[in-house]
């Protein structure tokens, strides 16, 4: 897309009236590369990931100073304990991940969350009715897990997963408008389990369209150094992924080579 | 596994207080080929499903007078609007396609769902926590939406997804027999999600441990007459799939042929 279609596509859809993101999202200074632990989301959400996992990954959250941990809802409480005593968040997703529940639905799942611990919600969009032109539906979706989240917790980040891969260019950058609209602090591409993850070219995108105002995070496959710096490079200032520790030990044996 | 293994784990796990199913899992007849199109939910899961084509999934239901179509929560308004005047039921998922929400979560989505018209619930049973042998919290996540679903509709169904790819033999055993402890309807195998779907010979393991007592829902790359028909004669009492209309034209080819 050239610069005045997205333009175009921003002021067809912004709203005057979005609430401004959390405070979280867009204060923090723009992270140094020796401050790579900071960027990540350190990610353990298939089914069949157990109690014992979830200890392991708590362990190395809190051994590389990780952003957070990011668990499915059951698993919410074991993490928040085991980390209670550090500076590592814990962030769970909401309607995750096809985006497809019910709005009300997606809404109780977040004060849930919330309420066992959680201090930040990965919400996923509703593709569905994206690619159906209801805009104001999938608007209103995004707006009621962000109140929701609004009432719990005054502080917690919401970030809402567009699910890029599945989406046209037009479709993301509506997307990224829409999130902005409904007052999320945190844009970000990928569940994970749908067909591809996060690209240097979608994260530049949403940065593009919500850069400044709202966070990006890249999510989805980043499994490298090279691969975590160039979705820096591009405007991402969250990384979601299972591989941190493989990332940290390649960033610790390029510092001692 | 053996069949006194499998006796052995039933006798360990089963509650004998364990509630009835509700009657319509249990009294329907055994169904004969010709009555196939019966036995089908006719499944569009995928997070890109747009209003359009549950519109046509409804058609496609009407036209072949499928047990049910199988929709995400978003589109169960929908789809209960458009089989009004059929007895083709609206079936959806809760908990789905990971199983990892929090038991309340699951609740409060199956009592949204039913009152936006569905009346059968395929839930998807917490496998995290039967790895972690949390044998009492998976059978109370299944409780908490039975009795949910029970007390919303006296008729709906619920299904419990027990997602066989990721299981043991024994874990699929002792998963049916939480199932049946928790009042489930059916056990059903797979989301079409994770890396397999049915096989004949999960389908007969959990056949063997719940036959008579719950349904048996094949679900999962059901793509032909020939793989139906192996399902039914391993005893599944009903199939999800997406390709039921191409499954019933075979069916018309071989009938004319």
């Amino acid at each position: 897309m050239t610069d005045a279609q997205i333009d175009q596509l921003i002021s067809r859809f912004a709203s005057p009236s979005a609430p401004p993101p959390s405070a979280a999202a867009t204060l923090a200074p723009p992270l140094a590369l020796d401050d790579l632990a900071r960027l990540f989301d350190h990610t353990a959400l298939k089914p069949d990931t157990t109690e014992d996992a979830i200890h392991r990954l708590c362990d190395e959250a809190r051994t590389y100073g990780f952003a957070s941990v990011c668990v499915n809802p059951c698993y919410v409480s074991l993490a928040a304990e085991a980390l209670a005593d550090t500076d590592v968040a814990v962030c769970t997703v909401v309607g995750f991940p096809l985006g497809a529940m019910l709005s009300a639905t997606k809404a109780a799942e977040a004060r849930h969350v919330l309420r066992e611990g959680a201090t930040e919600v990965d919400m996923v969009l509703n593709v569905g009715l994206l690619k159906s032109e209801q805009y104001d539906r999938v608007e209103q979706d995004l707006r009621a897990v962000v109140e929701a989240v609004r009432d719990e917790h005054a502080d917690a980040l919401v970030k809402v997963i567009l699910e890029t891969a599945l989406l046209t260019d037009e479709e993301k950058v509506i997307a990224c408008v829409l999130a902005q609209n409904a007052g999320a602090d945190f844009v970000k591409t990928s569940t994970g389990f749908s067909r591809g993850g996060a690209t240097v070219e979608d994260v530049a995108l949403m940065h593009r369209v919500v850069g400044g105002q709202l966070g990006v995070k890249a999510s989805g496959g980043v499994g490298s150094v090279a691969e975590a710096r160039a979705m820096v490079d591009a405007g991402a200032s969250r990384i979601g992924a299972s591989g941190s520790v493989a990332i940290m030990q390649e960033l610790e044996a390029e510092g001692s080579a």
